[in-house]
């Protein structure tokens, strides 16, 4: 009999909420046969005021020996900015090497989007994960003083472009459309930029049926807003991945239905998968939060697991779900939970 | 009497067209005791093509001794991708120290936006212009190799972030709602957001009038399409200010509308001021251009040169034009610059 060894980790603010509902549509859809095994980590704001821990070596290895990890959400106010983002969600994904960082944008029908006509929208973009401004690289000299002079430095090698493009190239050339995407800014950030740009050609080659084209990333926000439909998968960089994703999130329905999964394709390390949203805390604690971003991320987690036909049914249900909720009254987390854990069970 | 001594860069692509237009509509609102005197430049691909000369020491001393600079775009495909952005755009708003990026977006009534609902929209962004990743900071080693890494380096200053703030504070406190939000990535880009915030923080306390927020530039995004309204100046960095405008152009109208300031306002070098867009190569030379957002940098650069009646009365022209617009069969470039320097002549 098969096992799905699971790491839980509710984290801050309406975290707690989404996971609970994403864990229930998890138990519903899973076959009779595997068996789930969950546990619970107790990370983020609580633990880090407690102890001043945010990710110890212990916690890795521990998190290691599960096959994936599903995440609600880390962050609070009380938190000084950066503390848990670099302590906590960055250091994980560099620790467990997540190079693939996974954000389908999907409208589906009966969605509201803050766009004018509908437009068809069904994209995924892919994020480098382990690189560019995100490696902490860069620092401050003279601090507080009228020359302080404050550094970023975005690092970018050829063996961490070219498996993230390898990745994109072979996800573009699974997908009816077969169009590939690389969005930069290699006018500007030259050295980058001809890196992605050269990395992005070369392996072009070897996939003669995707059709690919390069955008920069200031004309990619245009187009998002005013042709999403051109996009099919989108590659670029960890940073500017972070911005479209969350300009893509909300022409698609929002950051209420965003998933994204945290991605190592080679296994190494177990992948982590959450929502694109935030802790929330504003509405935290008052079943408010929306748990289908959290109910989406779970159906990355099983199809990256191998589960796709329970991947996809999840899909299906969230679709039907969301179709049936214009003009319905408001429901509440766990409502929203119990009616695709009920479609999904079906 | 007075004088306009003007530098003017027609450039490549559209921007020959949409800076006739720009003339025009400058000739005919200036005040008749006002000399205007123009001298036009020739930079971009067919200059490069022909000597290699992106922008010389001699022509920035030329340039040096005008009052201001009107540019119409810069940029074609049969110039390798950076070779003019950063050898003639760049270089020159560091050279002349052009700190404030100036870009405002303002929905006019009757334009046509892609979002729905017909959001009010009507802010200015202030963008830092002489520092961050655009300091071609950075390098390659290894080039071409599978082991060649790429550097990008952003730097701020103390020196450099202040007087972007205080430019954004003093605007802000100008504007009937006295709002500032800072858009930056501090919970990731902590050196350099800790200069920002801190900076802004600071200088706040001079204008307790200002309402102040923080967003980051990824929520930044989704405001921009959700809550566009909830902007009223906002002060970023080089990087994210290129992004969030060419969203905000989007948004807002359009990049056909889109006008921005690259503005010294010590006046120790003179401002140059250009449409948002590029030089559109698929469409130059046919008459198909917008000059809006050339005619309304022209207003910009009125403003910045003290002329305030005169940029009001083309802001006012170009309002009543679009608003005139839905319905009318499309005009071509020099019919939308005669009937915008027929209004501003009134
Ligand atoms: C919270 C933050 C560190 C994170 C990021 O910038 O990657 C978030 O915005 C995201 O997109 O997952
Ligand atoms: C052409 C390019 C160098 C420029 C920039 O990135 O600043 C453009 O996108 C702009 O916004 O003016």
């Amino acid at each position: 009999s098969r096992s799905l060894n699971l790491a839980v980790i509710p984290g801050d603010g309406i975290g707690q909420e989404v996971v609970a509902e994403g864990l229930k549509v998890l138990s519903a859809v899973l076959p009779q046969d595997v068996k789930l095994e969950t546990k619970e980590y107790d990370f983020g704001a609580r633990r880090y005021h407690a102890t001043g821990e945010t990710l110890t070596d212990a916690d890795l290895e521990a998190l290691q020996q599960h096959d994936a990890i599903l995440l609600g959400a880390i962050g609070d106010p009380s938190v000084p900015s950066g503390v848990l983002e670099r302590g906590f969600l960055l250091k994980l994904r560099f620790a467990f090497d997540h190079h693939v960082n996974l954000r389908p944008s999907k409208l589906l029908p009966g969605v509201a989007t803050p766009l004018a006509g509908q437009p068809e929208i069904d994209f995924v973009v892919v994020r480098e994960g382990t690189e560019g401004p995100y490696t902490g690289n860069g620092g401050t000299i003279r601090k507080g003083t009228p020359h302080e002079v404050a550094t970023e430095v975005s690092v970018n090698t050829a063996y961490g472009v070219e498996r993230v493009v390898r990745d994109a190239f072979a996800r573009a050339q699974a997908r009816p459309r077969k169009k590939l995407t690389l969005v930069h800014k290699n006018n500007v950030l030259t050295f980058a930029g001809h890196l992605w740009t050269d990395i992005f050609n070369k392996v072009a080659e070897e996939y003669p049926e995707v059709t690919t084209e390069y955008i920069h990333v200031d004309a990619a926000t245009i187009f998002l807003v005013t042709q999403p439909e051109r996009f099919d998968v989108i590659v670029t960089d960890n940073l500017f991945g972070d911005i479209i994703t969350d300009l893509a999130a909300a022409v698609s329905g929002g950051i209420g239905v965003a998933a994204s999964g945290n991605i190592n394709p080679s296994g190494d390390f177990p992948s982590m998968f959450e929502p694109v949203h935030g802790s929330a805390p504003d509405i935290a604690g008052q079943g408010k939060a929306d748990p289908t971003a959290t109910v989406l991320s779970v159906a990355l987690l099983l199809r990256h697991l191998g589960y796709e036909a329970e991947a996809a049914r999840i899909e299906e249900a969230v679709a039907a779900d969301l179709g049936e909720r214009g003009g319905l009254p408001a429901r509440s987390t766990a409502q929203i939970g119990d009616a695709l854990a009920g479609r999904v069970a079906g």
